[in-house]
């Protein structure tokens, strides 16, 4: 199996994707940075850095101590929140990364698409399926491309993972297990980011904020999309009262494959993907956590190759597709269209757990 | 963390149920087993043979070719069907074990019962709820005790997975994965058990034949029983037809807590089990197959630890645990009601497939 796995791995993390040298870019991407939360400084703006085709100019957020700080340590512009979307500096972006609370992605969004602006927004789109809506339209009636911060699909272990499915390594897939948890409020800390247990600012907490990597990756690696989706939440905990703590759900692909998914904010850390075909198992563990070293193990007739294979960092990775395709003049693929696609589940899970019932996905739903 | 696992994993294989020494055993429970398929043959007659509590010294089969070749191999007698039943030669045993097609467990059972022997059934009970109660009815009238053959619930690895959550090593318990599956027409091969095919027989293939693992398994370390299921099944090729052929089905566990399983006669070999705690996740993998070694993982505060001990002969524990019961006049665990439960959630779990919405298990579902 090794040899016939070899032609799939080999080069395991390079760039499909990537047309221009890195070397001949002289003008990256110039990046406003809105949302200086824990996940933008720890992994944004280094992963901006070291992208060849990026670098961040701009940084904003409500918390002006923040901006200080890191306009202080990443040698960069600090602007407020106003000035940004005024557009008092927009001659030193050319886009605009937007990384707040779900539920002011539409503001800042249209802000910049107002200001003709590429857009990187992060996943969920929005707080609410309207909302993203709205957002979507916001970027098409100004015509700037807007992508989606889905990290997992410029991620090599994914897109192997991908590449193997597609290329029939694996047979006809079967069926899909997921799961991912953390300890959120331990492992997160920072009060900076407890917006995510506002429902009103998050839209929801388990599924919103980690269901949507099973979603979206068993989406990608899949190639289609759910039909018909079942989900269960449940709170448990005082500090998680008016969103969901916990949350189970079944996504079912094309085909009858079902993806059997779970997700919490207070469990032991959990990050697993594993893909089970006629005739090969794909598993990554670790799976879905920028902050951790990815595993990739492939299980074909019994025996277990677990790939070693150079760890990429994540968010580069994310952002160096974000320039380069804006450099190259090429379309984004988790563009808002596919993370509408994201939303409409998110908001019929949250409505199968209402409503006790699988909830079909219509073509308009 | 290895220190305070130390303390309840220490003896790993330990029999946490023996009271009588097996060194003492002058006259071990002899044991007529019925129906000589795969199983009976390359694990059951092994195990009975290690077990020290137990001896077969009957077989019989309606493969008279079978009978003879086992009869000879094992230096035990060969009987038809028909003597089995009328008792001919009830005096050369104490017990019955039940092997045969699940269709067929109760008129076997019921000739058992009625000689008055003891029972060891193989899961699941029958092939429908009816026949499995009137078939646990014909023991109870009998008075004769009837074990029913979980061999998960006597395996060391899932007794101390048991004992970690009853000890709350890992908090509360927030969901739970299980996956199990193998290509049957190729890993099974023998025709002699191809009857797993016909409806008639067994009353369905992947969730009654697999299904029951994660299902029992699931039961037996939660300590509690599903009130609520979901199942769906698939049948892709011809050689399924008529029966499931893939499966996925959530089980939904007092306090929310829900086990997310799926079972495949002809998928790639799977076999896991993983519970999520918000202290820990305990990790079988693999976790089901007679004919793997275990293994056994516990990952706590990021710290993943692979328990290494010493691996047993499963179906020698199960028969051991069968025989010393017995003899010790000690009632078994997994018991006709036990087994009954099992039924009612497949039996839920069909309907739930067919009507395409959860079903709840009621009191006297």
């Amino acid at each position: 199996m090794e040899d016939a796995l070899a032609d799939y791995l080999d080069e395991f993390t390079r760039r499909d994707w990537q047309t221009l040298d890195p070397d001949d870019v002289d003008d990256p991407v110039r990046v406003a940075v809105v949302g200086l939360g824990w996940f933008a400084r720890e992994w944004a703006l280094p992963g901006i850095a070291r992208s060849a085709f990026t670098e961040a100019t701009v940084v904003t957020d409500v918390d002006a101590d923040a901006v200080e700080t890191v306009a202080v340590e990443h040698d960069v512009r600090g602007v407020t929140p106003d000035e940004l979307r005024s557009g008092a500096v927009a001659d030193e972006y050319d886009a605009v990364y937007v990384a707040t609370p779900n539920a002011t992605h539409l503001v800042y969004v249209r802000a910049a698409a107002e200001q003709g602006k590429a857009i990187l927004c992060e996943k969920p789109l929005e707080a609410t399926v309207d909302r993203a809506r709205e957002l979507v339209a916001a970027c098409r009636d100004a015509d700037v491309p807007l992508m989606v911060g889905y990290r997992m699909q410029t991620d090599p272990a994914v897109r192997r993972l991908r590449d193997l499915l597609e290329a029939g390594f694996a047979g006809d897939v079967v069926h899909v297990h997921a799961t991912m948890s953390q300890t959120m409020l331990g492992e997160l800390g920072s009060d900076h980011d407890q917006w995510r247990l506002d429902p009103d600012l998050s839209g929801g907490c388990a599924l919103m904020d980690i269901g949507v990597y099973p979603l979206n990756t068993t989406r990608f690696v899949l190639g289609s999309d759910p039909v018909r989706v079942s989900g269960r939440t449940r709170t448990e905990h005082e500090a998680f009262a008016g969103v969901d703590e916990h949350a189970t759900f079944r996504l079912e692909y094309p085909g009858g494959v079902d993806a059997m998914c779970t997700v919490s904010q207070n469990a032991q850390h959990a990050s697993r993907l594993e893909v089970t075909g006629t005739d090969a198992r794909l598993i990554l563990d670790p799976a879905f956590y920028e902050r951790e070293d990815r595993g990739f193990a492939v299980v074909r007739e019994g025996t277990r190759v677990d790939v070693d294979f150079d760890q990429v960092h994540q968010i580069e990775e994310e952002f160096a597709y974000f320039g380069h395709q804006l450099l190259a003049e090429e379309p984004f693929y988790p563009d808002g269209d596919h993370a509408l696609g994201d939303m409409r589940v998110l908001d019929a899970l949250y409505e199968s757990a209402e409503m006790g019932r699988a909830v079909a996905l219509g073509d308009d739903a």
